[in-house]
């Protein structure tokens, strides 16, 4: 299935999201509109489709699930912005980065003005509750790039520090997306938690993938480098898994060591790849799928709830 | 008039905001923990001390007060954590910065990192009005250091330029400070109305004084070198006022001009700092200074009046 038909029950609401996105991008000082129009494109909206769709079981409620949504895309946005600012990355979305067309100080303080204007948005819900778990997001995100970062090219992690960093660095803005939707309309504690979880574990099985995808994925699909994980001496579930497997004579712990980097990237790419790994990496994220959908069936019946069971299958099938 | 003094009226409480600073670098998370530990110390604290000030006229809430003071503070430390980043600068406050220690991207994070927890702490004071008024801040901010950094040397620019640069990037986290301070302790429009003018206008004096010490001060007084604006191609008053009194064979447009940089800069800083441009941008902070006092006397008399007129009176003569 693909995502414009998952999308159905609130396409004409994502589409003044993306107006929304569109008017931000209209500032009378030229250069950051030159910028803002730049950044605010394309992506797959999944967040920002999240927060209606989980607005879509009690009331409701527009005029604050449409700055929420556009929050939370923003903020998504934003801390893409600054990883490829630090990671010093020349490709997103298949088009040049902002760091690698105008420069990193303009990437860092793009990043900041959005989540500034994230901020913002979020605000006008007037909600004091997700505007509290939006600042709590934001320090959940940083706090897992930085453990990210410290943790780059160390072979001492474990499984539970990945999940542990997955669930900061993208489970977190899932949860937002969710949450947000299900307390701007009215949920009831009980639905919000399950939202709540539905958010969690499928931010991870989307981490998950997209792990897999550095590794089996091409750069057309992904619109970035593949191996960009290993480059930066991210160790992953498909990496982890590797590891565990063959510990004698490894490329990844070669690369890890600083050995012959380039050599060792691609072969790591090629081993993992073609690995049994690699399925092993996808049961996991299949089973976070499972645990994100098991309660789903407690909320009322609608097409919203199939639209969230036919997410949470797309993301296990995607290709980019 | 030394700080301490000045600060008297609520020395006591400026105390339990730097206690609340320290309790926040206490994390579970190690090195963050270290970064925490070390950008949150030091400073001249007149940010929150203001924002503390402010609310002394009506009701004072220090349950309010209190994350506020804090949150300003911390927004401040944010945004001089990317400031530094981004122009790869190795000395504030006299010690090694985030970026030189432990590098840029760390430095990135940190920031964000920051910023989340300032949010969050903003919003503890359930106050929608300072809430807004924080997000709209960061916006404001990363906006003039966007239109700095777009504008590096840059020698077509009008003091109307430079106004608005300093009032994005240096007096709209002063508004945050005073209009909040007053906003959290019930006081009446006017009054409001009344510090937030006294915010405003100080910021603009704070940061032309700043502008000033950069080609008069030493190092050692301000905790960073000399000449880092020049440096950065950012043309400050002084810089400006110069440009306009000597237009042929000036050292900053053979500098803006990449002419030997060096030579330049330091031909710059001692001709403009032995020049009578340094009085006149006095004279201009001076009026500020004024300006953000004369209703002063509107507000109730209490030893923060008193405080506050201090405080306009020690930017103006500030050597650190």
């Amino acid at each position: 299935m693909k995502l414009d038909a998952i999308y159905k029950p609130v396409k004409e609401d994502l589409l003044r999201v993306e107006d929304k996105l569109k008017s931000i991008s209209e500032v009378e000082f030229s250069h950051l509109s030159e910028l803002l129009g730049y950044i605010l494109t394309g992506g797959k909206a999944i967040r920002p489709v999240l927060t209606l769709l989980c607005g879509k079981f009690y009331k409701y409620n527009l005029d604050r699930l449409l700055p929420m949504a556009t929050a939370v895309e923003l903020l998504h946005i934003a801390t893409l912005a600054h990883d490829d600012a630090i990671d010093n990355s020349m490709v997103r979305r298949g088009r040049p980065t902002i760091n690698c067309l105008w420069g990193q100080d303009r990437a860092v303080l793009l990043g900041d003005y959005l989540f500034a204007k994230a901020g913002e948005l979020t605000a006008t819900t007037k909600n004091l509750r997700v505007i509290m778990l939006f600042a709590q997001t934001l320090e959940t995100i940083s706090s897992g790039e930085l453990n990210q970062s410290h943790n780059a090219f160390n072979l001492e992690q474990t499984r539970e520090n990945y999940l542990q960093r997955i669930s900061s660095k993208t489970a977190s803005l899932f949860v937002l997306a969710t949450e947000s939707g299900a307390a701007l309309s009215q949920a009831p504690e009980k639905s919000i938690k399950i939202l709540n979880e539905y958010g969690y574990n499928l931010g991870i099985a989307f981490q998950i993938v997209d792990d897999i995808l550095d590794f089996t994925g091409t750069e057309e699909e992904m619109g970035k480098p593949i191996g960009s994980d290993l480059t930066q001496g991210t160790l992953t579930l498909p990496a982890m898994l590797f590891l565990e497997r063959y510990p004698e004579d490894n490329p990844v712990k070669k690369l890890f060591q600083k050995e012959d980097k380039e050599k060792n990237i691609r072969l790591a790419i090629e081993l993992i790849g073609n690995s049994p790994v690699i399925k092993e990496s996808y049961d996991v994220a299949a089973e976070y799928c499972f645990k994100a959908c098991r309660n789903l069936n407690l909320l009322p019946d609608n097409p919203s709830r199939q639209a969230l069971l036919d997410i949470a299958n797309y993301i296990i099938r995607r290709r980019k």
